[in-house]
């Protein structure tokens, strides 16, 4: 695909140069006919020039179709894409996985409800996520609050650098993001406008390459030098200026305290370092983890689940000594193989190739051992929930993309029709967390000595008492020492993966999303291929017709379920068996319950469609082991007889 | 101990109405004296007129002392709960239970971090409250954003209502609630001043009784006529005033879009009603629920983890027929006999008794089933933690408590060192909150009309589209129906069990905690006594000293606990095995694993102190049935031979 869209890419650009050619002399002939009439020429003359004009038009015809047919096919591939969201997202506010938030008062942009069957996808995630993570590891989860005071995050760098640069209609008001304005604008006329020159067009692939680099200057001399206005009005636009995208608060009754709701969760843990150092025996390594709530104040939001205002986060911090990244456990990952996407190949043009973990960290491509097996693990991680391997890939940042106190960073992308989206940042972002947060530094504490010399008292603000103290000269000691000590003395690197859960989300519900003719072949039914791990509900139960000796059965079978801790949907409705199946494959549910004798009943999956009997007292444990992945559908296929109804397939 | 505690109720209020009463005998026999002297009497008279002062003294000194005795006898309750107190929060802070939050940054006052054993316990809590509520009931789980516009919350009443009335120190500004000073003010003048009068003494009894009920001029003449200052600063004190105890913030980069932080979780459940319902195939009655961050920006919070600006709450919306509150499922909790604690009970001083469920249902002391079926639920569910069925009370709302719409309200509240403190609040709150937010009422509808009449066109916010969209005469039509329909129209009755799982949690700490000597007997060890079900780690395993082969054994173990989804605490330092007990004990981690062979190894129960031997293979699948609680330690201790060891033993 990658190839093919690069042949399409030169082709495009050899057209648009032919064209740009072919008008040139389109236009000299056009000159040479209108010499011609004016000096009188003879008719033969000018017939013949006509004539060359009419052959030189056909050829610019001919480049402009073949033109438009390449960039509708690459369009094409976008209406396809829009296509398929477009029936995903319907399906998803449906059955209300995700639904806009506050919808009865018109919505706010950026926020969404999880319903029921997305919320329950949600905790199966993270449910999963605490096994596969915190559990297999022994690391340290800890769960801090949302508010957070200015002081930290101006330590951590959010408050001076969390920005985005905005622009307003200066009539207005409205507000828009430059970089968002920019990059439609680029788009569009890369996609739409047929006489922009080979050269123009090379300048504005630059331009959407380059976006993320752009200062506030260069952005607002791009939008001027293109004559970009408010989409919504034409109205000229401000200069771009950054936007804070915390949301602002103040903590307690003073008004005195600034505070923010925090943009990760990582802080929480970053200022706990020392406790928790303590709390694993003073000893390294060790990770600690937090799972939460993290805010951002989108200037724009769009793309659905993808940019929102308030999404969960699941962070991993593991504190490494940095003088050795090796670790114990990369032997159990390192024959993976998967999609990687360096550096190298994405400057080269190239794509990403498969490659193996451990030839990639001994190669040098991927830094270090342990960010190696971060790598590996969230490779498990996302193809266990269902996420397709072959649309996944870990892309390396370039070097303009990382912080420069960054080591090497990797993104776990996943491919949607939205494009390849940032699901998980695994960094290695050295020793900068911790030393942002060193608490009272060296010339706090001096600035304290000498106020307590000259003043012989100093304040000092105590916020857990919500007052300030005095403390007196007799009362404290500072003093700057000298010690020597047969120690190495260094700030632990730490090693970052960073979760988005609402994005792996949103990005399994598009790659577990399919649709079938149902068995009239008069509609598409939709169904979502959730592995157990995921599903929502693990089985439906249905009593074939409404019968109280069936629906005796079915509760009896409810409470078995219940007791074996399996979530289940009863539908006691006299829709026919057909109807109530395509209602749960649309949820997700792996396996339906009908109950069609009061002794035995069968069992469907919900993607072969097959069914087989099972006695009524063994269906709880069929499913329980079906779920906990003991046994595979193709296991109990082999033990159950199998059962055919034309009523039941539908 | 209530009846005790009335006994020396009665007892106080005697003696000091004597100690008034001898102090104006001692009054007057002194003017005797002074007026015989005076007089220049006999010197017998005099002598006779001043022994008998002194005497009347000498009995004035003694009620006095009987007094002091009452006093500091319930003050030493007061002073034994304080000490244990502190001797429990010392050893969650120093365990990481719970920590103040942002430390290093002197911290901020009603934040705090769950550490590493404090997140597990939450999050076993919360597994197990989903295991209880949602999954045995079928309940719809939603999970909604934090960020909640100021549409939403004025229409809830939270903007206009949520306050407390706050008073500020006239000269630093330092704010303070007001209730609270006049509280301290009142408890302190009662345990420690001995001349107030009983009357006085009742007065201030009834001022503590009634200050919910106060008004802010109520409040401001109780706090001027008893001349309360600021504590800090003894400067004089504002008029109180409401504070509104929302964080607030702003939405998008306008400005203009006011939000908070949500003060509960309900509200998302209430605006989602109609969804939810279709969801459930518009049937009543369903229940949805919700777990989620909650935020109170308290003015001067206090009491640890009771009272925090941050917390979860867990909270079922059940909505029910108003005229059809019975439930299918009340037989199974009508048996259950706890403390419960009526409205009648309360009224005439009696203390809370023990009752059968079914008899208070229907006596009509609970108004209905479901909301009795949800008591019921709630008891078991915050038993089946550990919470002391001694210790908790189920305590009706008074009429004065309860918001005029509510039918029925009950308050789970669990005695710890602060007193009897509500954790879940189980409320009939009749169609209150769907009321609240019917969409687009009648009047709002009507006045558009009226305005696409006048004006042809009208404004309409979308704030999914962070804009505004003309709506034009043509595109729609507004009109007032009568429908003629045989279907009762109503509003569905709501019944609200919301639990606040921090306090639930503390007060779980405190009811698990004791101290035992240890071996040697010099210092006092302390132990969680956490069930399986909430401990933070299932078990620890131990090599008994630091040899390879016993740690080969160890992580084989560690390996298979991992593989069974226990987590564990694996210690190979070399400590005695004594202290690697103390040290697990006071996590509560229920059992030790020592390896002393490669082939077996013992484990031991937490409480009992008691160790089995059991065959290296076995121990996870032992673990996990403990745990699981398909076994009892009984059960083990029947199947394994028990284990004595000297040294294992501390």
């Amino acid at each position: 695909m990658a190839s093919a869209s690069a042949d399409a890419a030169a082709g495009e650009e050899s057209l648009r140069r032919a064209l740009s050619e072919k008008q040139v002399e389109v236009d000299a002939q056009g000159s040479v006919v209108r010499e011609l009439k004016a000096s009188n020429a003879s008719k033969e003359l000018i017939s013949a020039a006509v004539e060359a004009l009419s052959a030189l038009k056909l050829e610019k015809a001919s480049i402009e179709k073949r033109l438009q047919e390449i960039m509708s096919a690459s369009n094409g591939g976008h209406q396809n894409k829009e296509a398929f969201r477009q029936s995903v997202v319907n399906t998803l506010e449906r059955r209300l996985f995700y639904i806009p938030s506050f919808k009865i008062y018109r919505g706010v942009a950026g926020l969404y409800d999880y319903g029921p069957p997305g919320c329950a996808v949600k905790s199966n995630v993270l449910a999963f996520w605490r096994q596969h993570f915190v559990l297999e590891e022994n690391m340290l989860e800890v769960d801090c609050p949302c508010v957070t005071p200015e002081v930290v995050l101006k330590a951590s760098g959010h408050v001076d650098k969390f920005t985005d640069l905005m622009v307003k209609d200066e009539k207005t008001g409205t507000c828009y993001r430059a970089d968002h304005l920019l990059k439609d604008f680029c788009k569009e006329k890369l996609e739409k406008d047929l006489t922009i020159s080979t050269e123009k067009a090379a300048e504005l692939k630059h331009v959407l390459a380059m976006l993320d680099d752009f200062s506030a200057e260069e952005l607002g001399a791009k939008i001027k030098l293109y004559g970009i206005t408010a989409p919504d009005t034409k109205n000229p636009l401000s200069e771009p200026y950054p936007f804070n995208l915390m949301f602002q608060t103040s903590i307690g009754p003073s008004g005195l305290s600034p505070g923010y709701m925090r943009p990760e969760t990582a802080q929480g843990i970053f200022v706990n370092f020392k406790d928790l150092y303590y709390y694993n025996g003073n000893k390294l390594p060790f990770a600690a983890a937090q799972i939460g709530q993290a805010f951002r104040n989108e200037i724009s939001p769009r793309q659905g689940l993808l940019r929102v205002r308030e999404f969960t986060l699941a962070e991993i911090e593991h504190f490494v000594d940095p003088e050795d990244k090796s670790h114990p456990k990369f032997v159990e990952v390192a024959k993976l193989e998967f999609l990687m996407f360096p550096r190298e190949l994405q400057v080269s043009g190239e794509s990403a190739k498969k490659m193996v973990l451990d030839e990639a960290v001994s190669k040098g491509i991927v830094n270090n051992e342990t960010l190696g097996y971060f790598i590996g693990r969230v490779y498990l991680f996302l193809t266990a929930l269902g996420i397709d391997k072959e649309r996944l890939r870990f892309r390396q940042h370039l070097a303009n993309e990382m912080a420069h106190y960054a080591a090497d960073c990797w993104d776990a992308e996943i491919e949607c029709s939205y494009g390849w989206i940032e699901c998980v940042g695994i960094a290695d972002r050295s020793a900068y967390d911790l030393r942002a947060h060193t608490a009272m530094d060296e010339k706090t504490a001096m600035e304290m000595k000498a106020e307590l010399e000259t003043k012989g008292e100093v304040e000092f603000q105590v916020c857990t008492l919500g007052k300030n103290v005095t403390i007196k000269k007799n009362m404290v000691a500072i003093s700057k020492e000298k010690k020597k000590e047969h120690q190495r003395v260094f700030t632990p690197s730490v090693i970052e993966p960073s979760f988005g859960i609402g994005r792996i989300i949103y990005c399994l519900f598009e790659h577990s999303f399919y649709t079938r003719p149902s068995k009239a072949g008069d509609e598409q039914l939709n169904v979502f291929s959730f592995p157990p791990l995921v599903a929502p509900i693990k089985c439906t139960v249905f009593p074939l017709v409404q019968n109280e000796k069936y629906e005796e059965v079915a509760k009896r079978i409810a409470k078995s379920l219940t007791a074996a801790g399996i979530s289940y949907k009863i539908d006691i409705t006299g829709t026919s068996i057909g109807k109530r199946y395509a209602r749960t494959d649309e949820l997700g549910v792996p396996l339906a319950i009908t109950v069609d004798e009061t002794d035995s009943v069968t069992i469907r999956d919900r993607d072969s469609k097959k069914q087989v009997r099972v006695n009524v007292d063994e269906v709880a444990s069929v499913v329980k082991r079906v779920m906990d992945g003991q046994s595979t559908w193709a296991d109990v296929l082999w033990e159950y007889p199998s059962h055919h109804s034309a009523s039941a397939d539908e």
